[in-house]
């Protein structure tokens, strides 16, 4: 196990600190409460206000592609950053303590994940209309997984459809927590349907590419997340109406979608997992930084009680999950996805309880103020909360996990 | 210990049920729908939209009070339902597992709180001014108490002030998650703060009576907890700058704030954790319902893994919880506020401990659902939360119960 | 529900405080010491020093029976107190904060199933040979249950059989966590086997009564729980090798084992919760205690750290587990084991959990010491411990409490 | 970070897992027997039998020596296996899955402590006479630090003295918890006691090698941990009265024991930690091994409920403990104890925790076996649940951490 940083992750880490610090800080406040500040007001405001992007922060995403921020999730090295997976934590890491810096660098969810998509299984027809597009930062795209009507987490439930008719394909159903459908810049929305029942369990489904005004796609609705919409993203409800595209929208062709999605999940899960031990470090940060300064019964609130109790376990689990998301990270790096699937799910069971239980402690001890929008935790806190059941709920990982460790004493 | 219900409460209660089953529950829907809907658009809306009673809401109360089912929560029997502890507990725990009830039976938080003080501490004048519109459901109120500038938890950290200047009283100072303040309706406004820093430390506070369009008052922005703004009441940011009231605006006096706020708050936190029982028992019922009917792996969820488990716990915690609300109910009947210190501390920290964990399975067992506003979960997670910090955060009851149980071993 | 006490109830705890205070506290640290002290020494001890009961021990049970302190648990009036399952309770918890007390009344498990089962179910002759000498106290008896070779946990799975062959029962079969068969006293064992396997599933089984004595009886050997022998009683593991006994042996005919276990278990789980609640309580008094008298820092510990949220949370479960277990004994008073099943179970599941981790704070508490026999800490956290597998572990119990939870909603 | 295992280490794990398969394991159920079987009779036995080594062990000894596989805890390349932290974790770890196997490779606590300090401050009279037969495994030692009479956790509490009188030195005190007092070859006591209560807090304590014929010296008793006696080492409690020896028996000179005792508590605590990784290890393939093979209610235990899960959260509860411990190994060995101080307690709170987790569940899974000695889950939790006190406890390491964690904010 060797998960020392190399020089170039290092000195990328020096550049992405600073760059937050410096440009990315001044503003979070601001894009902060353009978002939720229009409702705190009696006023009257305008709902579109939510759902669009803020200069602020375009011009933000300009000037991290000009400093050579961009795009640092990718492998590939002519593309991406190409870094390892081990070199990206502290990376990925560093972005999740600032809940806007992430899109800022072009290396947030759904993203990422779509784009390494198309990297890996595009067509070169496919990457030049979308790839491209996506690096550049020009448009967004929504990932069309989960469904309404069905327990999701186990995937032979899926009911759409993705049914082949000559050269054309044919999508059909409903699908909700499309992330980033919301965005004005979305553009391409990746669809998963049932193409073949008959086929083996594994070969069943299609994953299609869809431009968000093909004919019969709807956005029925935007969604909350524990009260948040996390706009202009945000996350929708999407139906597929007899949409009909060329064959050539099917990702690596008929039959593949399930293949793909384990592809897709396993490093979209550890970037994840890698933000929320950054947002974990930040509201530990806050947690503390509030409770030296806040004085009650005449000490500072850290010193009271419990708290400094607290304070030594948040340590002990956010050191404890940092090494397990590293160590998950050199798993894929030196082993690939097949020797790192019980680790990806370890480290999915384990990141959003260690975050959400650090961040319940930042909320308590900031009181009222840790439940408002004046401080990030409330986001924070759903954030984790919402990855206890995003990309495969708890229950569906720690399945996972004990299958494999019941496989070891067979 | 004798918790049986008197024939009055039962029927109370078998009215109670019916009127929501009938009354209520139809238009729970549509009420939940207006408010959390528009935002879940695209589309332009309005931000005013949120901030106003809907109709229906005010039909339902027309109705409620026409049945007697009206000022339940006050002892007192001519102006109130004139209920023991024990006798509201089981009507309180119903109007929890509906969102809107209490506020239907005119027993809702914060105006509950201030018409018992107005009951017992009130002037013939005041009483007339404020007491009686509350009664009727004509007018909402709120209470301004916890501050933004200081660790509120720590009542002698109060900055704001209320100094007695010949005939009147001066008001100045901040005050935050002022709950009701955001209705159109809210017209009256307790206000705590500091007259005599020299006094006794349980003697320097009054509490004074402030219509909310007094000069000097402004509702500064409306604050969402967890993402919830819970419009139309809401919760308030209120400055006071030179507010000046006649002296009788004073609640029993000068210098009586404390004493008034330990009585205020009493019966509060009981009616909070009655309520937090009822919604834990309907989250539980989501949960299995949900479970019965979802299918995952072949099995209906409830069936998978741990689900039966923590179904099992989920009921011994809130039977615990019911009894020792009903113990705290029983003692506050018996041996009134002073017998009843510790226990009132006891069920505050228990009851949202036992209901967010409650609510927090029923959320997992609904998967994306359980997060969206589809199902009034995540808006009584955030309640549940909410109370572990308003009136006293869980350090401060846990801090009290200790005390009075090492007082036992002196 | 009303859980008050009678005045005799009152009357008797007021006695059994005073007895346990003035005579059995006296010789506790003897009793304990006698137990424990041989193999603290390096020099030769005699393991036999550990399996036979002291002169103080029967001093004390004599001296309880003239002062009619004596099968306070049979709610027979003649034979027993004839007290209520709630007018026990207290009784009950008042002993468990006496690791020795319940015997010394007469009031210990297993004699008190034991003599249950013979008084319900017993024939004339049988309640004579066996019933008279334990309500005497000249005998004690163990139950044969549970087996090492299955998986008791599922009663299907018992292997033991006891074959009727004319007019004798042959028993085979082998039998641990015989409870109490290391006493000298222990003359009567009371035997379940299958009798026959094509019958109904709950008709299978017989119970028999066993003298000690009978050939084919042996004891194997003397189990240890976590460490703890319990002498003189102890758990011992017995095999039974055709052993012949006449068929009126058998308790209320041949099939109906099941049946008697399930009315044995019933009160005897729920004398069990009552003295863990008894066994918490003690547990709390010394950690308070102990934490006020030492000093570590500058402080009394207690004071230190998150021990006095400890405290609290410990007085919060104490509180909900007793009202718990007074409400089963409520429904068992007035509905019968059938109204009582899901309680008994539930209270089953809280208690040794909440004693657990009561006496866990404690031991911690105490340092080093809370490990030793110098204080009782180490002994009551094994005994709660144990429950959480004796007469059903856990997971059997929510398994129940949750089939009756989701019963509900069918 | 780099964590990778040298070849010399791996080399010597698999020897180490060899020799353990084949000569450890074969009589590790007879040693286990030998100590615990005795009392398991009701026929007389003697206490005598406890308290001295097998023929066995001896004998296991003696075969690992020859193999080379001895002192492999030791960094010196030539009285040791001159290993650094990070290669000597995985060979404690896997010694930690068997009770006996650490002291069969003269690896165990006290004696590898007491020989690093021995080896790192003695002089060459004191190593010569007290280090090489320890080395040799021809003595054993005990460590003398905690008293019974205070909080030991405020190490400035220690009553005990070490007064120098002209050429000597007098002790007096009173000393529990010494850990391998009872084994007929503990030779060597280090002793911990104050010298000089004017000088500075961590220069007032000395440490002296005391034989233990010492005129007197005397052991009072041997103590049970969770009525484990641990015997033949076992625990201690020893007086020391007017106890003169040369003045050159003070290791490093007076004033030296604080910094002596902290340096000697790093690597213990480390070694401490590795080897509950391998406990824990060990008890969660013994719960796999009987969940798997026992059977109720139609499906093999580890099927039933949440078994699973548990598994799943052992599974990344030891993953992640182990890292950890890796970590603080790797901090040891490239920034000393100065740069591991937090690091250290982290462990030291977070294996014992973990440990006990595992083992609990482990027990649960065997049912009633699992309280017994037929498996070693009840010794095994025993051993983990005195470490969150030995070596000082959890509350004491979470305020190291805590204020470390609270420097970075300053």
């Amino acid at each position: 196990m060797d998960f020392t940083q190399s020089a170039r992750s290092r000195e990328l880490l020096d550049r992405l600190r600073d760059f937050i610090a410096t440009e990315v800080a001044p503003v979070t406040a601001r894009l902060h409460a353009e978002r939720v500040a229009p409702f705190a007001q009696r006023a009257d405001v305008s709902g579109a206000e939510l759902w669009r992007v803020s200069d602020d922060f375009r011009a933000l995403q300009e000037k991290a592609r000009d400093h050579g921020l961009w795009n640092l999730f990718l492998p590939d090295p002519v593309l991406g950053a190409g870094l390892s997976n081990v070199d990206y934590a502290p990376l990925a890491e560093e972005m999740g303590r600032n809940p806007f810096s992430a899109a800022v660098f072009n290396c947030d969810a759904p993203d990422t994940g779509n784009m390494e998509v198309l990297h890996q299984y595009g067509s070169p027809e496919q990457k030049e209309r979308w790839l491209k597009p996506l690096l550049e930062g020009e448009i967004r795209s929504a990932f069309c997984m989960t469904e309404p009507d069905v327990a999701s987490s186990d995937a032979t439930n899926m009911a759409a459809t993705a049914v082949v008719e000559g050269d054309e394909v044919v999508l059909n159903g409903r699908k909700w927590w499309s992330t980033g459908i919301g965005s004005p810049d979305c553009t391409l929305l990746i669809f998963m349907g049932l193409t073949d029942p008959e086929a083996h369990r594994y070969q069943r489904h299609s994953m299609v590419l869809v431009p968000i005004d093909a004919p019969g796609v709807k956005v029925e609705r935007m969604l909350s997340a524990m009260g948040f919409y996390d706009e202009p993203g945000g996350h929708g409800e999407v139906s597929f109406t007899n949409v009909r595209l060329p064959l050539d929208s099917i990702i690596a062709g008929p039959g593949r979608g399930f293949e793909i999605a384990q592809g897709r999940l396993g490093p979209g899960r550890v970037h994840h997992c890698m933000r929320l031990v950054g947002l974990a470090e930040a509201a530990l940060e806050l947690a503390i930084r509030r409770g030296r300064e806040r004085v009650a019964f005449g000490k500072p609130l850290i010193n009271l009680g419990g708290n400094r109790e607290r304070v030594a376990d948040a340590r002990i689990a956010i050191n404890q999950l940092r090494l397990l998301v590293l160590h998950t990270a050199w798993l894929l790096d030196t082993q690939g996805i097949a020797g790192a699937r019980s680790a990806v799910s370890e480290i999915k069971v384990a990141a959003p309880r260690v975050a959400q239980q650090v961040i319940d402690f930042a909320i308590q001890i900031h009181g009222g103020g840790g439940l408002s929008n004046d401080f990030p935790l409330a986001g924070a806190w759903t954030a984790a909360r919402a990855l206890r059941l995003a990309d495969g709920p708890d229950e569906v990982h720690q399945g996972l996990v004990a299958r494999f460790e019941l496989g070891r004493y067979q």
